[in-house]
């Protein structure tokens, strides 16, 4: 058995702690500052407070004080911080870690650069890290929300990475019978799935929104819109990842990922409330200033492709989706899907 | 203006003239032996009791007695049958159809050939066809239901067949500001990928019966299995789609009509009851005999695909879920999904 040391215990890095405990690994959950209240809790009773379900039992909870002796000895580090948290989990927790230890982490994100590129956390991370120092750096992509994860549903998810040998080791590590694990060196491709899906599930829900506006606040859906918005964003997805580098075949995790995404959580919300005509900064006020991935990934994906245009690589035209919800959100503009600038010809 | 004949009165045939009676044509509607009912109360107050909605003003029903006079003078002949209808749409109506008419055709469906071949519906008519007529034919895909289309929902289709200009045209007789058509030539691809997503809605509206049969009927749905299903069926369909000779874009069109086709129609019913426990004889029973697409395009598709294994052409092992629904409807088998034949490894 392992041990196994997750820094970060919101909602996914805790739910990892269920497939690691279920293979009977010590699992030593470590709290950001942010997460006092959740680790003294999760001391007191084994509840979770924000999952809202008990942990498995035997975790070692660590409040961010101890972060030092909690790594120590672990042969595998999860790295459980949102993208906001990753400046902090370089500066911070990396240095703590042995050499040649692996790392995996369940952050999703891009970092934008200023020449218009967008890299991948693991590749961010290592940029950033000396030299010297020899770990290697894996990431979890594919449809996975936390509460079904600890729930035990079936989950598919993909470790990507650059080593092989590695990545099997992973998944001996924490494949159970629910959490099925596929495995790919191409880490701009699955990172870049796992990021863009955030945008565009807020893209395709706004949908959710428009015909409430119409209709009433919880109408019967309509489904011809939001598959037209689905099939349009996995278009604007396949056409971004094509051109960062990443293989086609992840538009399946993409295609996955951004279906759970579109039912599972926050980013729904806040695409229904701009799809009932609420402004960005309405909408985000109604939401209490909570922090969304989605929000952040169109800014930086928005930013990246409008720089690549300037620079003649890439043409917005191509991405009318992102181009509206970024408008949404930058430009405090309203509503108005860009039907027919999705229409193509392939003839 | 232009007339445009439609034969075939079930749902998605008569929502086709909303589209066509908003661009002021003169819509000619025209019944199967199967429709008499719907074209006599349409004939009486212009309600369709099936779409359960009221037709355009201004449309012409008529009976299948009446076919020759509804198709003459005709510029646009819309097939509005289903894959069962596809051989009397050959014998029964095509010959009726004057040079130069085009087809366009809302049939979704492949039709399975000996060796292995899945023929698409606008070349199977155009075998079917005496060599010395010029008709054009077209067809649908995209994600797009009858109802939906009736309500005059944003809508995304996209019209497929050989020559540009005539699909140019019928863009232009059809297209209005809530029916949004691409435009492509890529007739195996898209005529593919809209009869295959019938198959996977089956076998990914098979977990929504899955989680009822744990937790009870119309509970909290689980969306992780739900999530791995539908990338599941993009990647096998995207497999197919290659293996076809259809343009990968197509997944797109594809992912879309999945979507839609999950939340939509008679296929989630079914595939429910079989993830409750049902076996496929009592689930039909249950649905009181309608005739599915899934449940035809299944098994065509499987036996193409175990054919072409055969011939060794194709591997079962890359289609694990297509397997899986086929032994269900093929074998009564019960549900048990081969989440693990799903983990891939790309290394």
């Amino acid at each position: 058995m392992a041990i196994i040391t997750i820094v970060g215990a919101g909602m996914m890095g805790s739910a990892m702690s269920f497939p690691a405990r279920d293979n009977g690994h010590e699992v030593r959950l470590v709290g950001t500052h942010l997460d006092r209240e959740i680790i003294n809790r999760v001391r007191k009773d084994g509840f979770h407070p924000k999952l809202q379900r008990s942990l498995p039992g035997g975790i070692k909870a660590f409040q961010i004080e101890e972060l030092e002796g909690a790594i120590d000895g672990a042969d595998l580090l999860i790295g459980g911080v949102s993208s906001f948290g990753v400046d902090w989990f370089i500066e911070k927790v990396l240095p703590l870690a042995h050499d040649r230890i692996p790392v995996l982490s369940v952050t999703k994100g891009l970092k934008d650069e200023p020449e218009g590129g967008l890299l991948t956390f693991p590749h961010f991370m290592k940029d950033k890290m000396s030299p010297d120092k020899d770990i290697s750096f894996n990431a979890i992509g594919g449809p996975c929300t936390s509460y079904e994860l600890a729930d035990r549903r079936d989950s598919a998810v993909v470790f990507c990475g650059e080593d092989p040998a590695v990545l099997k080791d992973l998944k001996k590590m924490l494949t159970t019978s629910y959490y099925h694990i596929s495995l790919s060196t191409d880490v701009v491709g699955v990172e870049s799935a796992a990021a863009l899906k955030n945008a565009y599930a807020l893209g395709v829900s706004l949908a959710v929104g428009l015909i409430e506006r119409e209709k009433g606040i919880e109408c019967r859906q309509a489904y011809n819109p939001q598959a037209a918005l689905f099939g349009q964003a996995l278009r604007e997805m396949g056409h971004m990842l094509r051109m960062l580098g990443g293989g086609s075949e992840n538009i399946v995790y993409g295609g996955g990922d951004l279906y759970v995404t579109i039912f599972g959580g926050r980013t729904r919300k806040l695409g229904t409330l701009l799809g009932r005509g609420l402004s960005f900064h309405d909408a985000m006020a109604k939401l209490e200033g909570i922090t969304l991935e989605s929000v952040a990934i169109t800014k930086r994906v928005a930013k990246a492709m409008y720089r690549r245009q300037e620079l003649g690589q890439a043409d917005m035209n191509d991405l009318p989706l992102l181009k509206h919800v970024y408008d949404i959100i930058e430009n405090d503009v309203s509503v108005a899907i860009p039907w027919k600038a999705f229409e193509r010809e392939y003839l």
